[in-house]
C-alpha cells in the first residue's frame, strides 16, 4: 500500500486528533480575531495551503464579517517593497513551513508590530519560528508528496479558529462530530471509486463550486494534477461564464461540488450551460435528486452544515485523483517529479 | 475584417483617448488613495477585469504600501453576509459596468459610508451610478465579445491612478508615451503572428509570469481560451513549481511572459524546469539573449519601465489569440457561445 492511500485512510484520527490536542489552544487564538485594531486578515500561502486559504477567505469573512486578503509574496521578496500592514492580521499557512516567500510575509508583519499566525505541521520551522503564535496542525508526519490529511487538517483548523473566534458553542459541537463523518465518507468515496474508471481516457477536466468550496473545488483539481498528471483546472461558476465556459465542449468532464447549501441554486444553472456544450458531469452531492443530473454521481453521505462541508466534499475527489493515477500507471508517492517540499522566494 | 481585429487595432487610438480625456480626473482621484483612513484597497471585479485587478494588486500595493484584497462576491449575494469594510477604498471595475455581483459589493461599501470607485467603460451603467467616484475608461464602443481595447484602458487606469495616487510626474510622463509604444507592439505582434501556427493542433496550454504581469498571464490566457477554445490557463511561476507542474509534459504549450525587471531570474529557473519536462517554450520579452531560449521567441518591441510592461506585453497575446482562432475557423466576434455582457449574481 502506498502511503499516500495510507495517509489518505488515517484523516479521520489525524483530523480527531487534532481537535482533541488543539481546541483549547485555538479558543485561545479566538481572541486574536476579535481586536479592535484587527480590521482584516491577510493570508500568505502556496499549493494546497492556498485552498485552505481560500476556505478561510469565505468563513473567516463571516465570522468576524472582517475581509480576507492574499498576500503577494512577490511584494516583500522580488520587489522589497512590502506593504503597510496596519490593520491586519497576518496568517501564514504551510505544511511544511519550509517555504521562503511565505516566511518573508510573516516576517515582514512582525517587522511592523503586527499580530502574526502560522497554521503549520511542522512547529518547529522557520515559519513557526518566526510567527507569533502557532496552531499546529498535528497531521503527523506526511510522507507522500501530494497533502492530504495535511490539507483536511488545514481546513480544520481554519473551521476551529472560526468556532472560537465567534464563540460559537454549537459550531464547536457541530466541528467535533467530523471525524466520524470523514471516516463515512472514504467509506463511501471507496465505494464509488470505480465510477472514475470511465475517465481514465480524458486528456484533462475542469472542478466548479462556489462559496464555502471554492477553496474544495481548487483542491480536488490540484489533486488529480498532481497524482494523475491529467491537466485539470478550477473555477467559481461565476468566474467561469465571464469566459473560461468557450473551452468546454463535448465529452469534457467537469466536476460540480454542490452540497447542500446557498450556492446550489445557482450551481443548476451552471450544470444547464454545462450540459448545453455537451460536457460530462460529475456531480459531489449528497442530494438525491440533484445527484440524479449527473453522468457520474459521487455521493456525500449526509447533509451536513454547510461551513463544514469542505472537510467531507474533498474526500471523493482525494480517492478519484488516487482511482485516476493508479488506473494511469503514476507512481503515487513520488508523482510527475514533484516533491514534498518546494521553495519559492 | 472582424470586429475583433478592428478594436484590437484600435487600442493605441482608444488609449490616448483615455489619457487625453482622464489624466485631470486622475489626478483628484489621487487623493482618495492618500486619505488617512484608506489601510487597504477592496476591489470587485469579473472576467478580464479581474485581470485588470490583478495588475492592480501589484502596482497599487507598491503605490500606496497598501494591500489589495479581492472581493468574494457571493458573501455579498448568495450568502448576504458582507464583511464590515472600515478601512477599505472600494473598486468595481467593469467593462459592462452591468454585472450585479460587481455592483452588490459597490452598494455595500457605500452603505458602510466607505469611499467607492468604478473604472467602467460605461459611465451611466449601474455600477457608475451606485459609486462615488467614476473613471471612464473612454475605449469607445466595444462589439466583439472578447474585450481588447477595454482591457487595455483598464489596465491603463490603473497606472494611471498609480501615477496618480503617487503624484509621481516623471510616472505620468512614461504612461504618456505608451499608446506609441502600444503602436509598434502591435505592428510588431502582427508581423510575429504566424510563428504561432505551429500551435493550432494544440489541445491547450499554460502561460506563466510573476509580479505585474501576473495579470498578463491570465488575460493571454483567458483571450486565447475565449476565441480559440483551447484550454489555456495561468500561474504565477512560484504556484506552479508547488504542485501544477506536473501536468507539463511533452510537447505541451508554455507562454512565458518575462520583460526586463526584477521577476525575469526567477523566470529563468522556470524555464530551466520546463524544458527539462519537455515543454514547448514561447517566450514574450524584450531580450534577445532571453528570448533565444525560446522555441517560439515573441519579441517586445523596447525595453520599457516594468510596471508599464502590462500595456505591452499583453499585445503578442491578443495577436496570438487572433491568429490560432482564424485557423481554427471560430468566429471572432461571437466566439463559443458567449455573451458580451455576463450577469452573475
Amino acid at each position: 500500500v502506498s502511503w499516500l492511500e495510507t495517509e489518505l485512510r488515517e484523516q479521520p484520527a489525524a483530523l480527531a486528533r487534532f481537535l482533541e490536542t488543539q481546541g483549547g489552544r485555538a479558543r485561545e487564538l479566538g481572541a486574536l480575531f476579535r481586536r479592535d485594531d484587527v480590521k482584516y486578515l491577510l493570508i500568505a500561502s502556496r499549493g494546497s495551503s492556498s485552498n485552505a486559504a481560500r476556505y478561510a477567505q469565505y468563513l473567516l469573512g463571516r465570522a468576524n464579517r472582517a475581509p480576507v486578503a492574499f498576500a503577494t509574496p512577490s511584494l516583500y521578496t522580488i520587489y522589497e517593497q512590502p506593504p503597510r500592514l496596519e490593520g491586519a492580521l497576518v496568517i501564514g499557512i504551510s505544511q511544511s513551513g519550509g517555504s521562503p516567500d511565505v516566511r518573508a510575509v510573516i516576517e515582514e508583519a512582525a517587522r511592523q508590530g503586527r499580530p502574526t499566525l502560522a497554521l503549520t505541521n511542522d512547529p518547529s520551522s522557520p515559519l513557526a519560528q518566526a510567527s507569533e503564535f502557532v496552531l499546529p496542525l498535528e497531521a503527523g508526519e506526511e510522507k507522500a508528496v501530494a497533502a492530504t490529511k495535511t490539507y483536511l487538517n488545514s481546513v480544520a483548523a481554519v473551521a476551529l479558529l472560526f468556532a472560537a473566534a465567534t464563540q460559537d458553542a454549537s459550531a464547536m459541537v457541530e466541528l467535533g462530530e467530523m471525524p466520524e463523518l470523514v471516516a463515512e465518507q472514504l467509506k463511501r468515496s471507496f465505494h464509488d471509486a470505480r465510477a472514475l474508471d470511465a475517465y481514465v481516457g480524458a486528456n484533462g477536466g475542469t472542478v466548479v463550486a462556489r462559496g464555502v468550496n471554492y477553496g474544495t473545488a481548487f483542491e480536488i483539481a490540484l489533486k488529480i494534477r498532481e497524482l494523475s498528471g491529467l491537466v485539470m483546472e478550477a473555477y467559481s461558476a461565476a468566474d467561469l461564464l465571464h469566459g473560461p465556459i468557450a473551452a468546454i465542449g463535448e465529452g469534457w468532464p467537469v466536476v460540480v461540488v454542490a452540497p447542500t447549501g446557498p450556492p446550489r441554486a445557482g450551481l443548476d444553472e451552471t450544470i444547464d450551460a454545462l450540459r448545453e456544450r455537451g460536457a460530462r458531469l460529475i456531480v459531489v452531492a449528497d442530494d438525491d435528486r440533484f445527484l440524479r443530473r449527473a453522468d457520474t454521481p459521487l455521493k456525500l453521505v449526509r447533509p451536513i452544515p454547510e461551513w463544514l462541508s469542505p472537510l467531507t466534499a474533498v474526500i471523493p475527489g482525494q480517492v478519484a485523483a488516487m482511482r485516476l493515477a493508479e488506473l494511469r500507471g503514476a507512481d503515487l508517492d513520488n508523482p510527475h517529479g514533484l516533491s514534498k517540499v518546494t521553495l519559492t522566494r
